[in-house]
């Protein structure tokens, strides 16, 4: 599943592709122009001199280091759970189709076995969709059958209501002599997870980090950089832009990819591939219950972590 | 069901609504008049030079690092486990309402599904006014039957009383021969977990932070500001009040900040939205069970984390 | 449930009660002492100046950072973890009183319901006494029956063998017929959870942080404080002695509360509120069965935690 | 099961098997000359002395500490949770294979009881090569009987489809009355745990650091140590390029032992013996039914952390 | 069950008995014998003056501060974990004692309670004995029956084949009438418990912490001391063995807790005192079921977490 191959440590000083670095280059530029501009007036604003020495900044350090530190696992806290949530979508929806056809007398092969697995896939496309906030109209069309379809187009809570099509097949299931209450308890069980799963995805969608902390950490992170130049240029003069950039590159970078994996669900480069996960668990349900499957989806360039 | 649209880098630098600013702003200012007769005397006080080197900073910084990290990873951690708690209530009370028509022989549109569900959202607004110390007459009386509205008034925990109800719901509906023991136990098991969260939120509630660490940090903050302007008088000169101010606005707010997540279920601007996820319990569960459902809360200009 | 009101930011740092400062005075007198006739000496020692300068303080400082934070989160977590099982002793308990009248055929008022509830609410007294190592006599007088109460008294792990008794009960209740296995099974879960509340709060209480780690950060902090004089004399003068008791009662300070939190169950001011949650507990249990309720503890102005 | 020896604190020192030493002496040579040339340029490029001072470095060293810190957590954390997952392996088929024969009415030596063990074992080889991207083809062939071998060989994911083999046994044992539905639910539940297993590992495997963060750290790491020579000349003179390589070394070598442990399912000498840890399940299991074992797996002098 | 009591401050600076001070000695001298070598030469070597400002040491101090921290939290997690899993043993084994007697038939001083509840010793004595590659005959002998004792000789996993006989004995329970499957089911859940806590403990046992890790910690603090001499030799003159002595202190000392914590389950002093808590379970579990109970072990002056 892994793509990526291991870089050598050389080249990989020089990736482009993959890097935040592209999108940062205008504020880079900004910069490395104000800079320039700050050696030739030898660190002086009007022709009055700004005694900045190291002092404040390692001060300033102490302060960002704590802020970018605590943003930045925060970010990444959600990322990983973000994850971890669609993780367990995969092993929760493997464990009911198994369950289908294990705890019930249905037959590995039967309709109703094949119905609740379209209904599995249709709860993981109609999840990603609600996440990303996209039409699941063409998904759901292909896998449920026309009546249910029609009666989910104004439903809300998609993925809630699609669970609620499954406990009412558990439900029939006994009703029909398939199942003992035992075996729907234990289906019920997973059911309750899938639960927990659709709305620990929108808490981490609907609760951002507070607003207050990004401000803050936004401005303590672009001060830092542009005052750096006053500075430094007293004892590296024209070295000054170039470091400036340098280390502006560092903590700048830094900031930029905490805020891209705040919210994991999103479709930028280092957010979560959703498509090959909501495609990668239609796979293995299809194959589980001996149907033929479709192709994964290709390796997508522009996302790293899963093809 | 995210309001906040990405700000432009720049912009975000001089956003005013949604940081701590404003209320921070009257200390600040003591901080830079301040600075400015430290400036304006030298240094000195009552004639008497006061020769802070940035060494005992240095000590300081490392000091105060350590407690401004703890106590906002602390306080971030209860915002957090809060969000959680609110999240499992969703999930959990989603997952009764299904198993309500699902595990027992009721219809979806019975009365008594309809009855359960209204003592679900009951349950939610009960635990809310609980948390905010509100009066949840409003909202009991308008879900409750009469009866039993009275029969809560005089209540010491309302959100317990409910759950009681909830759980002789489910052995009336076994003597009535709706129900078999393993469907009222796998209910009963869901009945435990909301009582897990209502004692998760009351723990939260009614623990702060130990109250000497606020004290020793708020004095550590204060302090290191408040001398900051003669450590740096000698080196900046007429410089000294503004990166006084900047560095203060730093520190001061990330403890402001700090302060304010420590207990979520207040009403301050970073609280949890606990108006907008109740309403949208109440919306989710009456979709469930296919009655109309009232209008999402309005997006709050003054809360940030969910409209 | 919270008596704190916030305090305003500029009275909070005049705080006296409730904070560790008067416990700490005669080591801060001591250390000011020292600082004074370090600075009468001239930071000599037997005429042989001390030349210590700033560099080996920055390396300590790292050290003692290190030591300090670990502690103080290793600390911080037992405290916290403590008021976790707490916390879920009151959902449990909740949670089997429920349990005693909806899963079984009992009337929420009968005499059965009633003796069990007691058993919990004696459970909750005997592990808080056992915890403080206190004499639970009283409370189980009052609360169990006398030929329970007297095949207790010797008891070694009383909380455990009230526990055999629920257990009892739920076999003495299956064997009448009120009970079916599924509902036994049921609640003895929730008897289980019970055990491994009793059980984490006995492994709190018997496993501090390991000594060897409170010895070496005790030294470390001290003998920094003491030789910070030496450090500092040379640039403050006269100074020295009050930046050395500020910095030095940030730093023992942090240390002190750390040794507070770590074993929370004792009845230090920041320790848990065994005593009123303990009542609480047994309030809300009389108040699910219907019964009358006792007053709640009074707010100990000594205990900030909980009233 | 530990195989490593305590080292002398003096003799440790010294060690080279098993550090990450070979492997990075290529590029400390690199920068142990390039130091060399620096030290004889006496820190100019093209007659322009480049004048870096120490204090670009403390604000590098900030960054440099904030993204190796998380980086190394973060791989850790993966290195760990594999772990973890694959112990959870361990105790979930001796928990399956227990209640095989306990559950059920089978015999502890029967036919039924040995190929459910079988299958457990295939199960734990199928998922290591799947992770390994190995062909299982030896292992399945000699545990499997011959069908379910044939029909195992196109499987995409191999380790459900013996899950699903598992279920229709606990299936198969209920048709023929050797269980009743409370024990198969017992098993199912575990078989639940075992998908758990199987997506967590998948998770881990297809899920790496988000590439940017290597980039990034990477950059930072590399871009440090070749300027380190420019700003240590002036001061260590020749001494620079010895102090630059060991410098050099521990920080390249922390990215080194994170990158290595990032991916803890590879056959790098420091990622999980799964050799090892599969054929421990394999003796394991067939201990506890009774049936002869094989050796263990040989400690291999490349792999430190299980022999 | 707590013996240390509160030292005073001022004894604990002195404190000898209990640190690793005694164990680290001899290393001490080294470096003092080493430092008072430097302070003679006056920081030459071979007549050449090492010119070692204090910058490399603040670049080494970041390096090895990150080290430190995560080499100790690693350590001290694995001992939590550890102390962690024999307190889920302690409750599991008193859950599993009470439902031997509350969910079957069998009275509590019935001679199949008793056997069951010597089954729950030997294990835990057994599990201990395996940790410490320590001979279980003795223990295994007293506990239970000879025919079942001789059976288990040759045993490789002989908690895991203890499992086996109580699984064995819940099987044997309920042909006799004495269980339903319910119950059976109940004990079933705990019996995995057990083995999650057997793999547990196993897996600490047998994963340490990457060793390169450890070397590269190793080598970073031991190099960072013995350079340290030459650093402060110009500004501390005849002071320097001891500043040097103090600050390696608590450096090695901090790296050789870790160092003992890392491996909970051996004989060091900071080690788990397994023998404590596998006597404590003996004794709660005996009063359990009304036998009588053998005294606790005696608290031992090298073990300081449990008498």
């Amino acid at each position: 599943m892994i793509q990526r191959k291991k870089e050598h440590w050389f080249k990989m000083l020089f990736v482009w592709q993959g890097s935040v670095l592209p999108q940062l280059l205008p504020r880079l530029l900004v910069l490395f122009v104000l800079s320039c501009g700050i050696v030739y007036a030898n660190g002086t604003l009007y022709r009055y001199k700004i005694p900045l020495s190291p002092a404040p900044f390692t001060i300033f350090g102490v302060a960002m280091a704590l802020f970018l530190g605590f943003r930045n696992n925060a970010s990444y806290d959600r990322f990983w759970e973000g994850r971890k949530l669609w993780g367990a979508l995969l092993n929760d929806t493997r464990s009911l189709a198994r369950q289908s056809f294990t705890l019930t007398n249905y037959e590995l092969t039967s309709a109703e076995v094949r119905h609740f697995t379209q209904l599995l896939i249709a709860f993981t496309y109609s999840l990603r969709h609600q996440l990303r906030k996209t039409d699941p109209s063409f998904d759901l069309q292909r896998l449920l059958p026309s009546p249910l379809f029609e009666s989910l187009k104004a439903g809300l809570y998609k993925p809630v209501l699609l669970m609620r099509e499954m406990g009412l097949w558990t439900k029939e299931a006994r009703k029909n002599g398939q199942f003992d209450a035992i075996g729907q308890a234990a289906m019920d069980g997973n059911l309750n997870k899938l639960s927990d799963i659709v709305g620990g995805c929108e808490r981490i969608a609907s609760t951002p980090i507070p607003y207050t902390y990004q401000v803050l950490l936004h401005r303590t992170v672009y001060l830092y950089c542009f005052l750096l130049p006053f500075g430094l240029v007293d004892s590296l003069d024209w070295l000054t832009p170039f470091v400036t950039v340098f280390v502006g590159y560092t903590f700048v970078a830094f900031e930029a990819i905490a805020d891209e994996l705040e919210e994991p669900f999103g479709t930028e480069p280092n957010d979560l591939p959703l498509n090959a996960i909501s495609r990668m668990i239609e796979i293995t349900l299809l194959e589980t219950i001996g149907l033929p499957t479709p192709e994964p989806v290709k390796a997508d360039p522009e996302h790293y972590t899963l093809d």
